[in-house]
């Protein structure tokens, strides 16, 4: 199977509203609730490829037992440790007459020391039979910022492949601890190595640690460096849509032709195809299984010299 | 004790962030949770004044679970009817560069004929023991639109006196079932009658069948039409502030004095001190207690030729 984390997971609410404007009452018009956060993103994309997928974190309170209802009857395993703290939700409001998108995110609840040390217990244990991890999202309050860099360390001493997608200082720590994939989009890796000019600050990721960097370039695309080689792969014509949730979908694309056994560019074409074909889904979040099959036999990828 | 019915009961969340951008991602600050809907605001008003107060209605769900564990520490005493249909969540965005409030409402859930009935058995229990009753707020999918009308004819029947505060059609149809009091605001008057002018607007409204119509000025107080005279009530100066949940307070006074018998220049005294209380407490839908007892020996009630 394939473990992903989310340890800040929230219960994602989207509300349609015919138009928003700032200082109205508006009618929603229509109610989407989602189990959120980025690693439950990715184990939706992974049992929807097929995959034998194990969702672990965090859940708690009201917010949080809705959540676990609604993953209830999907084919992700739910092996979330129970908070005290109640779970955020995040509400994202489409305007219907422009398609845009307003999202409000609420702090996720603090977790404590005990639930720490249990969520660990958790992880060591389900990281016996899994194929590969993902550690996804950004730490809730009362997690150190070294957290992600002791699960990969975990991982690691398991001999189980790990990819870590998260930003800031978590990032930075965790890419030192050796994971084998990161998916760092444009901003974080600016944050990161202070370089905007996507190649060189793929090459100064990967010498911070990680063995392969693979870079989102947004609508162009991935950039990824690789013990392999260095390529680029895009999808064949620039998509247009709704962006939400295409970098977890390109994650859950990298894990799939990971277990698979895969070569780098039939996983690049995967994650790239994934990608566009959520931004093309009517529903954020999700992927458009046809889209998908027709985008990637025409996925471009493309080997540069290092 | 003083009944307050919510059909259409809520979670109301207030986010306040940072400012409101469209289109932008937005870290929330501050979350607060409250059981909501108009006559649930009634209600927490009334106990605040000390008096026993019940509310009915319905709840359902995971929401109304929520909405029930936030109620049950209060000295309001809960008797919502339990629905298959989950209660819905309203979202006030504070924006706290302006302190303006965007204001997203989800629809409500379809109540049953089934349910209805069971509400309508509780309903006529409470009745008993009740000294009034307020019906407030919109009506759920589901319900038809003369509930509001049928429930006026079981308090009358009852002896109970009733106050009716809604709008549009279930209002133009309570109002023929002729309640004790009406308290409509400048729209739902326009609505009722075809009339802006606010005395000729209320006095429409009462010959349509309650007995008395005390009708919201905005910040300029009270106008009232009753078996006794035609009263104007106003604040001693404007008040500026927050006006969420201002009316509801004025319902709550309202109440209050026609339970401890006042005549009717008292009871609008406290209807507007409370409503003024409102906008100036610092928590949206809350009032100020030192405000009010400041503001109550100092509002301007003048009686008016009819």
């Amino acid at each position: 199977m394939i473990l992903t984390v989310t340890l800040n997971t929230a219960l994602d609410l989207t509300y349609r509203v015919p138009a928003l404007t700032p200082h109205a009452s508006h009618r929603v018009t229509q109610v989407i609730e989602r189990p959120g956060g980025k690693g439950l993103n990715v184990a939706r994309v992974l049992a929807a490829l097929g995959h034998e997928t194990v969702a672990t974190g965090f859940a708690g309170g009201a917010t949080g037992a809705t959540l676990r209802e609604l993953l209830a009857p999907t084919s992700v395993r739910d092996e979330l440790v129970e908070t005290a703290g109640t779970t955020r939700r995040t509400v994202a409001v489409v305007d219907n007459a422009t398609g845009d998108t307003t999202q409000l995110n609420e702090p996720g609840p603090a977790v404590t020391a005990a639930e720490w040390t249990a969520f660990r217990g958790r992880f060591a244990e389900l990281l016996d039979g899994a194929r590969a991890v993902a550690l996804c999202g950004s730490l809730p309050p009362g997690i150190h910022v070294g957290a992600y860099a002791e699960l990969v360390r975990l991982a690691r001493a398991a001999a189980v492949p790990v990819l870590l997608d998260t930003s800031g200082e978590p990032l930075r720590r965790g890419i030192a601890a050796r994971p084998d994939l990161v998916k760092p989009n444009a901003d974080e890796l600016a944050h990161l190595t202070g370089s905007r000019e996507p190649r060189r600050a793929t090459h100064d990721a990967r010498r911070r640690g990680a063995h392969a960097v693979i870079s989102s370039l947004g609508p162009e695309g991935l950039l990824a460096a690789t013990p392999d080689g260095l390529w680029r792969a895009a999808p064949p014509a620039p998509v247009r849509g709704n962006p939400t949730g295409a970098g977890d979908s390109a994650v859950a694309g990298l894990l799939a032709g990971l277990v698979e056994g895969l070569p780098w560019p039939d996983r690049l074409a995967r994650a790239v195809a994934l990608s566009a074909a959520t931004v093309l889904s009517p529903v954020a979040g999700e992927f458009d299984p046809t889209a998908y099959e027709d985008l990637l036999p025409r996925v471009k990828v493309t080997e540069e010299t290092p």
